[in-house]
């Protein structure tokens, strides 16, 4: 039994990290300030004897005492980090250097949630973690992008100059339950728009690629990677890939319902495609997706269904 | 007459620029730890009325009033920003983000000394800015190219979210008096090696290429990138390029003695090449290089010559 801190637990994938973590019976902490995280995704908790919720920011110093550290505070969806992107850039880097310091300070082994964004867009497909990446420094999305290299960069600092144990998840985009609704990344989008006989909107022409994982995977995946001895970047995704077209006729498909497929302006420096190589992962972790991509869609149309239901 | 502070100012290219704006008759205030800067780089200037030396580190919040701000603080040479990689990251982000702030609160501009590592080991040749480079992100000179790509970013995530006036100087190699004699970097090392008829050391075969710049053409670069209207990454460096091989013989050309010259191991992730496309300078700041390499080089063997004396 471990005392295990989750920073960004109030979000998507940390509170399903959460269940996981306290099903194991270990004593878990969430952090989170709230952002984009909400206290219903982690409200089944509130109150049992192994779990606490404290109310910070990560760019603030915090002294705790644990034994593990996942490290997933910080906007995800580009609408979400490009909405302030110098406060991205803080969490991103004295965010870090914060939950370095404490994983210092407490001997905590620590696991960083970094992302396919640090390839940026790819000229190597499908991307192995040996590839140095493709990114603009100063475009639109660079305060993640960046943001997420130097994190990367300071978790092998303190490794060198620390002696730190330290893993690195380079997670591809994940879906599921819990998605914010206004996220704006593209399943949530998708889905509701469908659901709601709205028009769903393709960024450009929708010849761009993504390879989606459900969420259980990605939870399974930062789990293992967090107790195996690898400690260089690994790949956490599903290769599963399709362009954004497709994936906009099999979302309606599953939904039904009167929308049409439309186009908007495509987005500033939108990577044309994505797609782990996971070798490293199924090596080192024994590790790779269980859950096909559509099943993983149909559950997710269902949680959205509820949502949707509630609300009104 | 302007209040301008001078952040690494004691350092080799900070004292230059101390002593040109110094001359232009402005308020100057350097900022620095003395990490790898000296007093001495300053010493002319202390008891002047326009100028005030600050013994503080970046990382720490600074409040002092001010109108322009020439951000250099920053380990520079490979040893240097390799010795503490921590250190180095804290400095380019928390430290560039407190030169952000001050910025913020004094409405003042900023430029900031970036450099032409952020391109990596380039796939294209000469570097143009819009080139997004080539950089691992988690190798050992990852500190310092990550801390510089992020610190770009953080300007222009400053300037879109607070409007703050910045300035992106692209540094390529820059050398001339008042280089730390241990520095590490070529120049001084060659210059110093062949001077004490020491082996003169390669680093791998000698045919990775620089292009060397000398600090007083440096400096007039700085000075009109932070005076113009143009608020994108400028490329400052001279474009005559050398393999560090002719490099070696032309500077034991010049001193004489009896160095040879010997290969040692190559160095992890250095670039191959490296040369700056300058239309941009041209074309806004009306600037181009006038020293040529050469004569630059021989100012500099004097320069050592002198400290050698001196240190016996
Ligand atoms: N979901 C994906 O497709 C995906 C892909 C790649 C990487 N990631 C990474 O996984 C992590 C979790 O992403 P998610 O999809 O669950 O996003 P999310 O927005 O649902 O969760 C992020 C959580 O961090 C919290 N947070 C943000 N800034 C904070 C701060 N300064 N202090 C404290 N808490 C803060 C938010 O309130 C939220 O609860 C992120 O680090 C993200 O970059 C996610
Ligand atoms: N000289 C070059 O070839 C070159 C090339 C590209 C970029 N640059 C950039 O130009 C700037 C100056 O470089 P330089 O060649 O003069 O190097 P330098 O080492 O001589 O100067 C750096 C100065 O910053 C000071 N400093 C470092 N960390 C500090 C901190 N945390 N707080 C306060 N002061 C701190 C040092 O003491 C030193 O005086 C650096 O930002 C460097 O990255 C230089
Ligand atoms: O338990 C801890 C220990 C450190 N820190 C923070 O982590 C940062 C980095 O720690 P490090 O030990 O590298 O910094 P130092 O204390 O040496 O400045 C510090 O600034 C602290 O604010 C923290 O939040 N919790
Ligand atoms: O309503 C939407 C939202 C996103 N996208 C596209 O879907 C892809 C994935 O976007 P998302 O924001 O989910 O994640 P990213 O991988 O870009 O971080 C990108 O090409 C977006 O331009 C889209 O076409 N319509
Ligand atoms: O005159 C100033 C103003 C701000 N800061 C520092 O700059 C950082 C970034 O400033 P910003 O305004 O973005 O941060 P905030 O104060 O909103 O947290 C702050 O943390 C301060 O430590 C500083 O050193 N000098
Ligand atoms: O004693 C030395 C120092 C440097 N170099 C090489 O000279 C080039 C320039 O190195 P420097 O450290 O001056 O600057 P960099 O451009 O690599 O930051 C690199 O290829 C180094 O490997 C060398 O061959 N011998």
């Amino acid at each position: 039994r471990k005392r295990i801190l989750i920073t960004g637990g109030a979000g998507f994938v940390g509170s399903h990290l959460v269940d996981k973590l306290m099903k194991q019976g270990h004593e878990v902490t969430v952090v989170d300030n709230f952002f984009t995280g909400r206290k219903k995704n982690v409200e089944h908790w509130i109150g049992h004897e192994n779990f606490e919720l404290i109310h910070a920011d990560i760019v603030n110093p915090l002294f705790i005492e644990v034994d593990q550290i996942y490290h997933l505070a910080s906007p995800a969806s580009p609408p979400n980090y490009m909405y302030n992107p110098v406060k991205t850039l803080k969490t991103n880097t004295i965010g870090t250097i914060n939950m370095l310091g404490l994983a210092k300070r407490c001997r905590a082994r620590i696991l960083l949630a970094s992302t396919s964004e640090v390839y940026g867009d790819p000229e190597v497909h499908p991307q192995k973690e040996s590839y140095w990446g493709h990114v603009n420094p100063i475009g639109p999305r660079s305060c993640y992008d960046e943001g997420k290299r130097a994190a990367e960069s300071l978790c092998y600092a303190y490794k060198k100059q620390e002696n730190i144990e330290i893993r690195v998840a380079r997670i591809f985009n994940t879906f599921g339950p819990r998605m914010h609704m206004n996220d704006g990344r593209v399943v949530s989008n998708f889905i509701l728009q469908a659901l709601q006989d709205s028009p769903i909107t393709i960024y450009g022409k929708g010849d761009q690629t993504r390879s989606f994982q459900y969420v259980s995977d990605l939870v399974d995946g930062l789990v293992a990677l967090m107790n195996s001895d690898y400690d260089l970047p690994v790949n956490i995704g599903n290769p599963d890939e399709y362009t954004i077209k497709e994936f906009a006729s099999e979302i309606l498909k599953r939904v039904g319902g009167k929308s049409e497929i439309i186009n908007k302006e495509a987005v500033t420096d939108d990577p044309s495609r994505r797609k782990p190589d996971i070798s490293l992962a199924k090596l080192h972790l024994h590790w790779q997706p269980r859950v096909k991509v559509m099943d993983g869609v149909n559950k997710t149309i269902e949680y959205f269904r509820e949502e949707l239901r509630h609300s009104n």
